[in-house]
């Protein structure tokens, strides 16, 4: 349910409000605009009755948010978010490039790579270090070893750093090492992950399930809210489908979509999206066409020797061309790269 | 299989080959290039052997065409093709814009939403005269009425039509009005449609089938190709998958992928891509970034009232105003409108 | 609309009514019941209010049909139908079996294919003269020829046959030659095709399309009843999935769903619906399991040898053996072989 | 790699090559046979040159082990295996029931629905004490509290119990209290669960995810073994696709398939397979005549008051009624109930 207040409501009446909802088992939320105050109440709606808002002298309306996720809802936040990772702003005017490899490797791989994505444009760097596999017996990633070393790498070039936390026991290691963390699209409904990130105060790179219906990837995004972190960006990166000339389909009217139903940013990744190194030029400047607000693209300074998903890395001078590419397209749609 | 001959080979030997290619059963081709000849043979090419070819002296290389659609591949056919409909032509650096109402209703109708079209950019106008409907309770278009009115208007305004055809025994009565022919989803694979249109001297706008991989799509197009008609444009418009938020699921990808793997152009239809009015603008912009040829799009003077798709109907001002950014993007990518 | 005459309205005030249902433009339909008569309006229900049947003395009930069919809806017609192809009904108590090659080869491997169908239990005799294949260039059947050799061994053996029509143009001459005619998957919305086999009085046996819906299948249904034709078996042979360890998803839910929204029969397909000859036993037993009312399942005498589909053919003696088990279990859900 | 022992190779023979393919990194696996011993040696299979196996005297023969998933594969284990649940085996000719109320909601909800389970047949209780729930806001389970109760009502009635546990820290609780641990759909590639989950000594339900392909649900099984547990139980229960006419489709071609692939016994559960009540019990038989080694099934002695599920939760009787239908289709497939 929202709560309008009108604009001369006081203080103190907000916040008897808040505490009559609370009493009433909701979950009270208070979101102060700049001409007036708009209250939530979430959960068992029918016991809103007994407050007895609609009489109230300092409500002005009172509606309910139809979506079943109700704190990613564009009903209830009617403005872009803006997620900060590191210095890094996405949502706004600004386009976000988050370039890296698949994996962390070594530090030679890592750092030749990440200044490949630096050149080209990229301001956060991406890198696996636990890596969720199909099989048991692929490269599992470097675990902590690759975090310190991610972290380190980001350090020494200024860029801010996202990876990969495959299960709620890692949250605090990773959180400790990374800028922000991302949930991968194995892990999209993994309550429990859900859970713990939206306890950390890191923002969360949230990656759509390759089943995962739109609202499906908005009640998974609500789990994170819930909890009280609302640093969260979605992230489009292929759906499974019958179609095997691609490795996923990538869905990129879900960007528009997501950005009507909700106020969270949403970014692409053409990389998982395509499989393919040839479709990652084009797919990355469509999602950019299409309103995402940033694009996630694996780079690797020698894609043939990748120890997973070299097929689908850039080398550093596409990327630097797809960067050049970027810059003019951006303005078309109202962004700057 | 390719046959490369060496750039002094006489015209006679050239033909003398063709004659005992056909002779051995097999479908000859002739491909004269700006500095040497390639010829083709389709068919069971074992019986190549006896042909001798690997010895001829004017003969350079032979190769085989690796992929199972032949006149459609790229192998055969490296250059771009262009197809033109009426005096526009589409697969080279003009992009074309292909606009009109989902159907034929009348002639105010169809005037006024054909002026729109043209207005915002549109060089060629669609209309269905012949509906496919899910339901036999729906309305299944004009026919033959509709088929006049649509060659009257596109005349009146200087725009080549375009325009469905059901079935086989519809196919001349169609060309006769039509610059193009349009195979739709559904028919996809109906092989006599696709044989009956082989057979005319009309451009065809061949679109993906709901379930259709692209190799499929390819296929289609190669039974149009061989009964001898090469004028066939590809046309995405989304595929059918388990997300229910848009009527299809619109693979961008298969734009660069199908541009990779055959010489056709290729268009995008982000009106029944997404089924969703505001989607169309975002994904008609991804589509030409991701490298389409051209788009078709449904616009209507007065969508609320539309006989059908009016959800996903543009309305004039929001086509013209997708045509004002698809001529800025379009520069980006090396392309005009 | 569905209006149910009370048990004592006389025949001359039913022939009144549906006369008038006629004049508003609806189609009337005239179903008469052990104890009373039901009749059926299909049109803009809108006029019906015109008929005043609410007051009418002879008229019991007046109720909408709620699906979008009509003709194919339980609700219309609540009792199972029987569909008989020769002197084979498919719908009742006993099972039907359907079986023979896929591709009508030549006339010593359609006897001893047909002969392995019959001493197996199978009444019905199938076999493709006509093939809707993806390429062009893959084996197209014998057409006609392949026709009257099928009639032919069909006569000799006793066996009704049923073979697939391509389309409208040929619909005469299939049901020259055949007892029931079949439309593929490939064009289940070919909707020219629909309407020409609902003109004819043969049975038709209605494939499910591999991206068809469950209601997309009954609609598609709904075009061969609305032109006349009532004889209609519904077939299902899986869908289009991201599974790519078999040939189609075998949907066989879809049985006991077909069966509770429409009173036509549901037969399963095992051999398309898997692609793989070690499952057609299986999946064939757990479709009768489910309550199909008949199996189509492809036998050859020598499936390495088979010119199409032979990876999912069975040999002779399996198809015996999966006979023996069908006729243990079918008892079990009510039904003999 | 697989090493087939002469039958007359001395165990001390055995145990110096597994020292010797141990010492080499591989991991080594010991399978005696009624007559021979087989070895197998799963990791970098370069290695295993360097062993010189080829000109072992007591070697009879060295195979390598084609499929991406080893220890789940019938190359490395021929025979069906069997899992013991309690005292309830699953995959020997005796069928397992498993069934019980999607939630444990409370003590009088828990007891009758086991009591019917027991009644018609069933004997492994299932209950859900963690529910992975779409939405923040749906019940999410009693968690301990249920654990507890879902323990005492198995004890009270003499069956096992299986539940689901959802992340890898609450393995060992759920361990305690249950006979089985049970896997969702959700978290099949959860690898940080799966490798939980093979360190403990309980059996598991592995439950295939909405988008896996078969590949991936042996790969997911494969990470348990390769920890150590083989009492893995494969579980069909639907996949995610463009059908919206029920919740899932139930894939049973999977049942014939997973077993030709893997020595690991295969369930069927038809209830989230289909979503729909009156579907439950014709897929529930059709799963048993596919091949099954057993069913999940949810029931609930009130399933209009279901705290979850409710319409996909079959009544006692019908649960009676399937348990007795059960009993007669199963001697058919060579089982019984």
């Amino acid at each position: 349910m929202i709560i309008v207040m009108k604009p001369d409501a006081p203080a103190n009446v907000v916040d008897d409000l808040l505490a009559r909802i609370e009493a009433k088992g909701l979950k009270p939320l208070h979101m102060p605009g700049s001409e007036r105050v708009v209250l939530g109440a979430l959960g068992d709606e029918r016991v809103l009755g007994e407050l007895e808002l609609e009489g109230h002298p300092y409500v002005e309306a009172v509606k309910p948010i139809l979506a079943p996720y109700k704190l990613v809802s564009r009903e209830l936040h009617p403005h872009d978010s803006i997620v900060t990772i590191g210095d890094v702003s996405i949502g706004g005017s600004r386009f976000a490039l988050i370039a890296g490899p698949c994996a962390v490797e070594n530090e030679t791989q890592l750092l030749a790579s990440a200044k490949a994505a630096k050149a080209a444009g990229a301001r956060i760097l991406r890198g696996g270090a636990f890596k969720p596999r199909t099989s048991p017996y692929s490269f599992q990633g470097h675990g902590g070893e690759g975090l310190t070393l991610l972290a380190d790498v980001g350090r020494e070039l200024g860029m801010p750093v996202v990876t990969e936390v495959l299960e709620s026991g890692d949250v605090d290691l990773v959180a400790t090492h990374a800028d922000a963390l991302q949930v991968g699209a194995r892990n999209m409904q993994n309550f429990s992950l859900l859970k713990a990130v939206g306890q950390v105060r890191k923002p969360v790179i949230l990656k759509r399930g390759m089943s995962a219906r739109i609202e499906d990837l908005l009640l998974a995004a609500e789990y994170i809210l819930a909890e009280g972190n609302d640093q969260v960006v979605l992230c489009e990166r292929g759906i499974r489908t019958f179609e095997t000339a691609t490795r996923n389909t990538l869905d990129l009217a879900a960007v528009p979509l997501l950005k009507a139903k909700s106020h969270l940013p949403v970014i692409v990744d053409p990389s998982h999206g395509t499989g393919i190194r040839a479709l990652v030029a084009p797919m990355a400047l469509a999602g950019a066409a299409a309103g995402a607000d940033g694009l996630m693209i694996e780079v690797h300074f020698d894609p043939g020797a990748a120890q997973c998903d070299g097929a689908q890395s850039l080398f550093p001078h596409q990327l630097e061309a797809l960067g050049k590419q970027l810059g003019q397209l951006l303005p078309v749609v109202g962004r700057t790269l």
